[in-house]
Formats: structure tokens, sequence, C-alpha cells
């Protein structure tokens, strides 16, 4: 065992080819677009101008976070560490939502019943059935998740719940021996582990944004909770703007 | 334990910015270049028109075979594979001729010393000095490695020696498991390994050439040993087309 304080950083994806087309993507494994790749290569430039170097890498098995990890170790000169992968990283499943419009589902079902799916705590979209164009019950890279795990819906209380194994079992290991971890993923699984170490409320939660491709640094305790609740943005400023910038979009 | 054949992919990576220049590299850790890239793109075609499907991925520490993993993966859309990383893999270490000219040390040092050093299996090049410009001796990704086993030069016979382990001790137990395993390596980790596998002579390992960016697939039986010496590559053409043009560039 190192000694505390310990190192953690978070790192959001950047923008893909969904965000774009305005549509919920969940498990659905789409690209970074261009402005992606971008937030990727800032996010390891800020990692090596702080020199601020993983040890380890974690990331989801979602395609936008593997590569976001990728483009940003290169550019930090640490495309070398180990890696790490696990589905209990990877976004919030979006169920029957998944592949549909959001403008669209706005419409179609209004707005209390389409903030309910995107911001409650505990009331997950319709499941997603396993024959749907957009479900992953056939995609190989789930086939050794049994039927009663592998999700076809999820709530944020959901992600909290099958995500918390892999921090207690891997990710902590990996701190306690004294890595600095990053963690590549995505908007819902990092809202989740920030609950998590920040002791969030299941209220508070939904007002909490990450900002994509800003790295968010975390020093742990001796009980890997944080040292300074709320941790520290790499690029505060950026990070304070994007934040703000999502708040305005909830204004109508 | 799965029962043989087991399925073993190699692929070594394609050109990097170093050929380009006419460099030795070694553990140089110089990047693709844009013809390296699409090597790695089409080595990533073959395998999934093959519809070969890696479920584990092997590399050294070295971003010309990470990349190629990379680039290839993403391709055949199995970016979201385990990936185990190691030194073992590495290029051979080219000593005190990294980062030289080919030509000039060529009309340095004379065709035979220059061909000693390319092609024996147990003349290294001389030591790489831990201070010298192009020295990884204080490189962070090798820093648990002790001075008694980094190299500071190495012979293709050095090669199989640090190689092998990671053989029996990594990759075997993936085979073992049932798991259709890619290497993703460079000319003499992989010609390494073929000698290991097809039982070549240390005289006629010096006539062997393995192609960048086309994967060669093995069969291996219950001892791990091909079932067809020399393996299979996935566009036999392009192969064999690469083999002829670099026994013709031997040719004065």
């Amino acid at each position: 065992m190192a000694d505390a304080p310990y190192r953690l950083v978070l790192l959001r994806h950047g923008e893909s080819q969904w965000n774009e087309k305005n549509l919920f993507t969940g498990w659905v494994d789409v690209d970074l677009n261009e402005k992606g790749e971008k937030e990727a290569v800032r996010g390891g430039e800020l990692l090596a101008a702080e020199g601020l170097l993983p040890d380890v890498l974690h990331t989801s098995l979602l395609r936008r976070a593997i590569r976001t990890a990728q483009i940003a170790l290169d550019r930090a000169d640490r495309h070398w560490i180990p890696v790490h992968r696990s589905w209990r990283l990877n976004e919030r499943h979006y169920g029957a939502l998944q592949g549909k419009d959001k403008a669209q589902t706005l419409a179609e079902f209004g707005e209390e019943q389409f903030m309910l799916w995107r911001r409650s705590y505990d009331t997950p979209p319709p499941a997603l059935a396993d024959d749907a164009e957009y479900s992953q019950a056939h995609d190989v890279r789930y086939a050794e998740l049994p039927g009663d795990i592998r999700p076809q819906t999820e709530c944020l209380k959901d992600v909290v719940q099958r995500m918390l194994p892999y921090w207690y079992d891997a990710i902590v290991p990996d701190l306690a021996a004294g890595r600095t971890v990053l963690v590549t993923a995505h908007g819902n699984s990092l809202r989740a582990l920030v609950k998590h170490l920040d002791d969030i409320s299941d209220e508070a939660i939904a007002g909490l944004n990450i900002p994509t491709g800003i790295p968010l640094v975390y020093e742990l305790d001796a009980d890997f909770k944080p040292l300074t609740k709320g941790g520290r943005y790499l690029d505060p400023d950026a990070a304070a703007a994007a934040i703000e910038a999502v708040k305005n979009q909830g204004k109508k």
C-alpha cells in the first residue's frame, strides 16, 4: 500500500457523431466526431502541461471513451500504460430511447416525462427489446454478461449500482498501489462515481454536470474520499464556462 | 483449457517516420507515418473480411505497434478487447546504431560489418551508453526494469531469449483459454517468435522476412506448435510480393 493522498483523474469523452445529430446514444457504440477528437487532444495536453501522468487507464467498452483515452494518452506520451476496460464504466443504457431523436422525443412525450427520463435519479426509460435495432443483446462484447445483469434500460441509480463494484474491485486497488489512475468514461458513469466520491444526495446529483474533455483531478484520503469536495478541473475557467452553458440550455 | 487448434495472429506494424528517413530505430519510440497508418487500416480490414476476430491483444511498449493495433482493431470493430503490453515484445534494441543513418553507417563500417549487425544471429551492435541521445535508460516506461536486464544493445538471439518468457507466461495461457490472440509487434520480435514456432535454425532465420501490415495466422496444436509451418498470410499475394521486394533489396 502506498500512502494517501491518492490521485484519480476523470475524463469525460468529447463530442460524438450522435451528439451532432441530437440522438440518444447510451450503449450504442458511436465514434467521436472531429470536435470530440480535438477535445481529447486538449485533454492530453492539459495532463502533460500539469505533469499529471497516469500510470494506468480504466475505460468503458465504448469506442468514444476508448478513443478519447488513446488520443489523450498519445498526446501526453503515456500511450504505453496498462489498460483495463469494463462494461461497468459504460454510459447509462438509455433503454427504448437509444437511437431516438431528442427533439422528437420531447415533442412526443412532453417536457415533464422527458426531463424525468433525463434527470430523475430512479426513473428509467422503457426497456429496449432485445430484438430492437439499437439493442446490444447480441453484441459479442457483452456475451459474458448473463441476461439477468445485462441492462435493457437504466436510471442513474442503476448506473451507480453497477459501477461501484468496479470502483472497489479494480480502481481502488490501483490507487492503493500508489498509481495515478485515469478513468475515461461517460457523462453518467462519471456522475455516478462523483456522486459516490463527493457524497452527493439523490436529489442534488440532478444538478451536476461534468464537462467533456477537461481532466478532473481528485486527491483522495486513506478512505479513498476526496481531500477537497468536487476535485479540481485542470482548466477551471473552461470547465466553469461549460457547466454554465449546460445550465442555460435548461432555461427556456 | 480449450481444445487445439489454437489461433494466433501476428501483425507487424507498418512504416514509421524513421523508415522514411532511413534511420535505425530499435527502441526509439517513433510514430507511424501516413503509409503506416494505411497499412494498419488494411490489416484490420483483412481481419474483418476473414472473420478472424481477436479476443485479446498483446503489444510492445512502442507507439508504432500500439497505434497499429488501435487502428486495425478499430477497423475490425474489436477496439474493446483486453490489451496487454510488454517490453518483451519490443523491437530489437539496436544499440549504438539507434538514431543513425543506415547509408552513412554502411559507408562508415563497410558492408560486411553492416550485414553482420543487421542479419547475424548472435552479433549485437556496440552498446548504447545510458547518457546517449537515443538511449532509453531514463525512459519512465522502463523504470521497473533493473539495469541488469534492460538492454543497451541486442542481437536476434537476445530478442529470442527475452521474448520467450512472455510467450510462455502471457500469450500461451490466452491461447489455452481458447482465445484468438493478436500479437502486434516488430520485425525482429516477430521473427524471434516465428523462429520458435517454426523451429527455424539460427542460420536460416537470417533469410526470413515478415511483411508489414499483413496478418499472419497460425493454427497451433496441443503443444502450441503450428499445424502448418510458416502459417498463412491473409493476403498471400501481397505478402509474397513484399518478401520478394526485400530479397531484391539485398541484391546489389
